[in-house]
């Protein structure tokens, strides 16, 4: 039975050194099928590891939001039949998580792969970790909608929702709208509710604070274009 | 100001040199003070890494479920006073996550201290990447009730927000439980939804499959004493 290995690649530039466990070297320089959502980051990335693979021999398959899935099921069909090994790369962080990599294991279960996850970086549990909220009940949602009355509407039920189960509720911005976000949390929430603000992790300058919404208007952080997750509790 | 380091462990027995980041030794080799569970582990896992350091000359405090919260917050303040970094050490898997860290890291923020949070294993998450299931929202739920009726309601109340939010729905028991709480999974739930069992994460025997409740019931695994997770969707 071949292995689908799920591979996490880093969150911020230049931290491979410090953050990638050693397995993710190993399989890389032992697996030559990749799926990834960006094949010039992807060869980059493993360039940049310097394992002494040669990247002209490896062979990439897209798997980004747009790629059919009966693509992808007739790659991991033919893979299947010549019992051969692959990965899915993420572009950041954790594959099969808040990125299109979960297709590829659904379909791996389905026509008999193993599939092992690596160890590697999580943006989202990073910061629940470093946020002090609960770590005994969670939820994460993604992105929250772009209309604002209706992002509005969602920071209030999650706001509810936390305080109602005491679970801390985790969601996130495409960077150059955090700000944004931030402004419309700030609106909505209680003063005296908790609000984790995780930004640039594992970067030299990452910060995770954790402060009250009263306290957050007071010192309210520019957080345009800066990789960010917002905690609620 | 100090930095408290949230210092990962691994999940499965001589698994260090595959699964830990090389940020967690070069922490542990700096690290003076440290929040730990059970100090004999936590003696053990640091001598194991082989760092160098002299283990007697480490400074261990007790941060376990019973510890009390005026005991944890006296210790960071002395050390705050000091400016004295400090290391949060889980027992298994990642500190502040399903264990009693985040009560540290929630006075942590209150006193004044920068959080770091290291790279490292979290069954939680390893989980989620390979179940195939929803990575863009789910949900984690710790430990269900030990009482069967409450235990089999929760179950069933699972499977509903699981459908009606298409959110992946995680949780776990005591290694000892698993077949009890597998059986219950199996009687409560829709034959269609899915369930992952993630089994023995990181270790030799590492075993993650998605299945319907329908193909587990033909299928059902031993899972006494092994660690496991389990999602539903």
């Amino acid at each position: 039975m071949p292995i689908l290995y799920l591979i996490p690649t880093i969150l911020a530039e230049n931290t491979a050194d410090q953050v990638l466990s050693p397995q993710i070297r190993e399989v890389i320089s032992q697996t030559t099928v990749f799926f990834v959502e960006n094949v010039r980051t992807a060869r980059r990335f493993i360039s940049s590891l310097k394992t002494g693979v040669v990247i002209d021999d490896l062979l990439f398959y897209d798997l980004d939001k747009d790629t059919p899935e009966a693509e992808t099921k007739q790659q991991l069909a033919i893979l299947r039949q010549q019992n051969r090994d692959a990965g899915v790369l993420s572009e950041a962080g954790c594959p099969g998580v808040a990125d299109p990599g979960a297709v590829a294991v659904r379909l791996a279960h389905q026509t008999g792969w193993q599939v092992r996850p690596l160890v590697g970086p999580s943006s989202i549990l990073l910061a629940l970790m470093a946020s002090g909220m609960s770590g005994q009940s969670f939820a994460f949602h993604g992105y929250l909608s772009i209309e604002k009355p209706a992002r509005l509407q969602e920071i209030k039920q999650l706001e509810m929702d936390a305080r109602k189960r005491q679970q801390t509720q985790i969601f996130m911005e495409t960077p150059y709208r955090n700000n944004h976000l931030l402004a419309d949390i700030l609106t909505a929430c209680n003063p005296e509710t908790r609000l984790c603000i995780a930004c640039n992790l594992t970067a030299k300058d990452e910060l995770v604070r954790t402060l009250s919404i009263r306290e957050w208007k007071a010192q309210t952080p520019d957080l345009h274009k800066k990789p960010s997750l917002f905690l609620l509790l």
